[in-house]
């Protein structure tokens, strides 16, 4: 298992091509817009080396008996899916925003019981494929880009519909060696942060979208692939800010889109080309697993927010107050029972023909409709605990401004048991919570990561049962069919 | 294992006396009012003899190695936590209301470990009196009312500091064979159907309180023991109407008063006396076993009523309106919220130093507190499927007179493929869980049963460990105490 | 104007035909079950001759000049329509429940324009009729039951496409001196204490549904018209129980079904026959004005329960705590919710081509939208404080018993400066509003008078203009169309 | 009145000191972070002489009869509060912010009628002076700045408990001439586009805080007075990048603290100087007053909102989908609820002593309390419908790009009838406010702005006669006192 150092080393290795604000970064692993995501990643390998968290954080490899990082792990049994959602919930303590290495995790174990199941029924090669890569995988303890959303274009329309044929990624040509691909993925949240990618359809396909029905693996400097960052809210404070006024200055988030231009894939690296019968069935694991991941991350984040909710309840005095207390009880509430989905789905998992276990589906996607509702509401509260100032306090310039400094210090202190400076980074923090850098991975991500509200809407109205529960109501009634 | 029918024989033998509207019964379990809730508990016993169902409904009992009716089992581990929430939402499934079996096994496992530790640490006796008792129950199967709630008089003030000393149930006299008590206990939700009764002290006691710290178990029928029936909504109906107008015709809840005018005990079955240091715990653990509780039979419950939905919606010609779908979707999302933390607090379950395993009690207080709000909501959608009908439709007796009958027949048919007497049937069940009968149980005790939302919010505050949260959010903000 | 015991009276002299559970009332307006709900209308009366309600209770003829109850009256400005909305308001907290003759108000000022309109632009003659009609309501101080609802049969088809071609009231012949009709009329609030029925088509209709649209006025004792009397949650209460047990025993709603067994109507009381075109506005404009009156009526009953919650919390001797508090500020905020939109949609109202004032269909909607929905929460509420004894306790007749009343009077005291009786009043009145008989109107007809929810956001989504709004951001985004 | 070109020169002759970030501004309206909330003020004045817009934006002055901008008038009657009202959310509706003009028609409304009563009881002569400063600024036809929220240093004291004295703003002397005041103001919206500042108490004072019951006018460039700007979420895209990736560059809120450094107030610019006892009427009065403003101005940032998400919708191609419509059916319903509160507050509007019409505090509380909710739940909404690429996107460089351009082009373009470029914007928009630079202004500025929740919440718990509502519930239950 890699160290956090030896991590950090790795990615300066990889020639990766990306792009941020119209310029091309040399070594993007420094740039002070991507160090913080990077930060986050590390620690995943730091934790790991943690003698209090090892049973958490690492596992033994089912196919080599070693020891490994859990991230890089199939699930073998419930007591995995469990203690995945509790490392995840560890990990959003300690970083307040989105580690970025779940959707690897979550693409590696959806992968395997899917080829399996179509090397059984379809006489496919894909599996052993696949158990090679995992190999390599956890024998170098790699961060894996799980690459899934498609720029879908028109999303009235399927994919061999749309006016530009590329708006899913798809297979180009057919070649003795390997397949090549074209398109894009949106939303990469890890992505340039990886030392690989997965790449796995987006939706169900029927015959006619047969192209677009392609998983492959490819690292993540291929020569054909490159990277375009995306903005986030406040994401020049990082550039032009110093620490306090950034909120969370160590640990951070990222989006980026990656472009495949026209790429080849080796035959030993593909992992479906045309099977349009399983791409639902693999995305709908890999989105499973991810709802799943929800019910830890974002706890772990919540809970971080609700700290910080409470600490600036006591430097502002009101921290007995009855109508606080009952809105931080309430948080906690709200938190907890997002974490309840997290642990309920993971017990009720159930093992694949593969033997890997899968999380109940019906359960993951209670846990990520809940998810999309609930850190908003604890965000708010946050808001409404903090104060105003968390929106109108000046910058750190200004307080370390020969005129202005001393004003600031003596005005926007609050309870004098604690110092003004201590307040405003707290402030910062519930500002980048729930407006700023990490907003956008505690909120807007909550909302469409591992799929937008209304697709778990669908999979709850067909995972729901409703013939069993019109039966029991039939009976009850006294009906006869 | 007593079947169904051993059971109500066994309910026969009992000489309870109890009142009814002004009436002493004679014969309780016959009476139409009181009748559909023995049947909810009677199968409790004709499951524990269905193949299908014996993982569920039966266990092996840790003293003696038979088997078990699971509602007379301590729980040797989380599976058996996980079980009996199962259980319980299948028995919800079954009765669409309370079976009222619950609460004494809830009373049973809370006093075990407690009195163990009570043992342990003031070298009493407890514990050993309370295994003699326990066999005694699993041996014969027995239905235990576990009597909690005190009547508590001016909420605002303590036990002792009540004008009314009785107002809180308390030991009278110590005697060589025993102790007398005096009070009463509310709210007993399954009591005349019960053979036993565990009395349990209702809230957290200091020295000033110690008579009032005091349990024990009596047979139901006991000489000095009287109860009288509470009125639920729409239970006249159960006299005067025939099947059709009750909606739940068979299956009921109940709820009854009871009044200790004055009774001994023997001290084989006393099983705290003056120990008010341990209140507390008794409380908090039955409290805690009985919020698990809710997350499985009010999950049944709820499934019986999104089935009721949607069976009317077909009855309407509606069932594919998106609307519709969309509203069936959210109640299925939050009954599903519901279970999650059922199972999360039994899966995160620990042993006790007896060996008996408790729920997590941070996620028990989470189960709770939603309960006492989604029951709601899933009701209130199930009136807005259901249409206005459901409040305005004429009795059965119309429907069977001579000349409204063709009438109603005629103009109260849906979509033609049904019989308006199904239709009709189905509202009238929407109607019970939603305002009449068995709303008691669906709804007012899911607010108030295993203690009011406030409890929970409480032991919400207590449990949720906000000191670590402010930890985290600090270690991130750069803020060193 | 009448007095109430004048429309006591006149009642009296009706020969209504009317079947109850199976049996034909002979003088219904005393009988137990129906009683109450005549109350309801009398105080409609009464409170017209209290002269600190003359502002509110009574208006001036715009025909007459003549000073008659302003539910007789046709809003002749804005301010009509705001004093329309405090008169109901005032009404409810008077009766607790549903007053019944808002509807015929609402259907005379929803004929008023539409009637002008077909008129002016198809030459017909309905609005000399329906003046002429206006002036005998007036001049005999009448109600009205205004009768819109159709059983509807099958929903997801239109009226000519239903099997039984009769689930929409129709036109079966045009005779020299008038139609004949047949059909029904489900949910008819105030039918059988009123002495008119105003006939109104139930939806906006096309030219092959022509038969079905139809308008008519007849007196409520018609020879072929007869009644079905609904039921309602606890009817039997008032059959059986005295007036504790009841909650609210002087005052009730209710609800019939109304059967036109091919009925003649005469010309002169015609106001609409085959003009389909126009049955979208007669419903849209009646069901805005019944919206709006949900802004008041709900409100006033409303202010009952939070006074109720608000005594109870007395009673049980917690209203400073602050969890209560806090609850009852909540009730408070959620019911003048309410409020501020039948307000705003009045003081919104604009003058129709008849002069007649329409209310804001935008804000009316609104309003009805928010009643679907708060009125539940006010409720959940009041469960929340009032506590489990509310669906738990005894029957007056065993608080009367000669062994059983001093244990209920000694055990079920809360605070003891007040008496157990008024203690479990209070209770019955939460459980009226909550449950029992006037949770019917308290919420399920909140939920489905003036149409159901979806049919408030079908109107909402239509009145929103949001092309206007799209517009707004395509100016700020800097996008040219 | 004077023209928006007239006041952007008129503000270009102020000669303000101001800090923003750690520097001070020479020409503050023209730099880059304060020019879009200049350009919002300036609308106020532009709209002013637009035909269309005359009757909501100008009045008659009710001292001159001359014709004024209305956010300089009192007013006269309910329509006048009402058409405040409207102009409101006209002007939310074309700028999508704050224009932060209202907080000093607010205070000018809240003093004219305290100042008249103070007069009249105490035998002071401040009305004469308010009214002379009224005719100042209504000639001149001024913005003014409305100041009345204290730094408060411990909440959970009072201000003269407070260790720093200066935590609340005081008067240090009284000379001859005028008063000496030293202290701060927080969270001043409008205050660095405004010509003038009033300062008014923050809170209820007694007779200890006698001190700090001082309300007075003074031009906003007073020497001794100077302001540090405070941060926003995204400020520093103003500065550093181009139109697209602000969102709404063109208008904009704004935030300053203001220092008072011991600065002279001549006594004709004084208002209260001591009079503890009317600090309460004249918060409550503007608080209440300011809340009513916000069911204005947000309903019409709410509008904006709603635009744009319906405008994604059309560009993702989704705009037919049900829950799509749904959603946004969902957002003009809560946009309109606050929308008829405001109305509401204004028609139940009454006259002071002085003539000048106050809202009904009671509703003006409710619309505030609502305020604090519903935002957060459209924006939520809007995030919802716009999807994830609003916080994934790449800047307008990589748009620019000459590599990354034309795969932006080609993969984030949505439906193919619109530009990628034009989906971008409304992305940004969306952004921008639920996230960015205008989520301050809707999000939180509508939690605190006017006073927090809590302080709502007290004052609907004292207007909400709760005495009266258990009367009522009393006579319906039979109660006797």
């Amino acid at each position: 298992m890699k160290t956090g150092e030896e991590y950090l080393e790795s990615l300066k290795k990889l020639d990766i091509e990306i792009y941020l604000r119209g310029e091309s970064l040399e070594n993007p692993s420094n740039h002070p817009v991507v160090k913080p995501s990077v930060n986050s990643v590390a620690e995943t390998y730091k934790l790991a080396h943690d003698p209090e968290q090892e049973d958490l954080m690492t596992a033994t490899s089912h196919i080599t008996g070693n020891k490994i990082n859990r991230f890089t792990h199939l699930h073998q049994n419930q007591d995995d899916l469990i203690k995945k959602v509790k490392m995840q919930r560890l990990l959003g303590q300690k970083t307040g925003t989105c580690f970025q290495r779940c959707v690897g995790m979550d693409a590696l174990n959806a992968l395997d019981s899917t080829t399996y199941e179509m090397d059984r029924n379809l006489d496919t090669d894909y599996h052993s494929r696949f158990e090679n890569y995992l190999k390599y995988v956890q024998e170098n303890d790699l961060v894996i880009d799980g690459a899934m959303t498609d720029p879908k274009g028109d999303r009235s329309k399927r994919p061999h519909q749309q006016q530009d044929p590329d708006m899913y990624l798809r297979v180009l040509e057919e070649k003795k060696g390997g397949i090549v691909v074209r398109g894009a993925k949106l939303h990469q949240t890890g992505a340039i942060n990886s030392h690989e990618v997965i790449v796995m359809p987006t939706c169900a396909m029927k015959e006619e979208d047969k192209e677009y029905a392609v998983s492959f693996a490819l690292p993540s400097d291929n020569e054909e692939i490159f990277y375009i960052y995306g903005r986030q809210s406040c994401d020049l404070r990082k550039m032009h800010d110093e620490k306090m006024d950034i909120g969370n200055f160590k640990y951070g988030g990222q989006e980026t889109m990656i472009v495949f231009d026209d790429v080849f894939v080796p035959w030993e690296r593909v992992f479906m080309c045309g099977e349009y019968q399983y791409a639902a069935k693999l995305v709908s694991r890999f989105a499973g697993y991810h709802r799943q991941s929800y019910g830890g991350c974002k706890v772990g984040a919540g809970d971080v927010l609700i700290g910080a909710a409470a600490v600036i309840a006591e430097y502002n005095g009101v921290e007995k107050a009855s109508h606080i207390r009952d809105k931080l009880t309430e948080m906690i509430h709200l938190n907890e029972s997002l974490y309840c989905a997290g642990i309920a789905c993971s017990c009720e998992g159930k093992p694949t023909a593969s033997g890997t276990y899968l999380i109940n589906q019906l359960l993951a996607n209670i846990c990520k409709q809940n998810v999309t509702r609930f850190p908003y509401e604890i965000a708010r509260l946050a808001e409404d605990i903090a104060g105003g100032l968390m929106v109108t306090m000046p910058s750190k310039q200004d307080l370390d401004h020969e005129k202005t400094g001393k004003y600031i210090k003596k005005y926007l202190r609050g309870c004098a048991d604690f110092s003004t400076e201590d307040r405003m980074k707290m402030m910062r923090l519930i500002e980048n919570m729930s407006l700023g850098l990490s907003a956008v991975g505690y909120k807007t991500e909550s909302m469409h990561g591992a799929g937008s509200p209304q697709a778990q809407r669908i999979m709850i109205q067909r995972q729901g049962n409703i013939e069993h529960k019109k039966e029991l109501a039939k009976r009850i009634a006294g009906i006869e069919n």
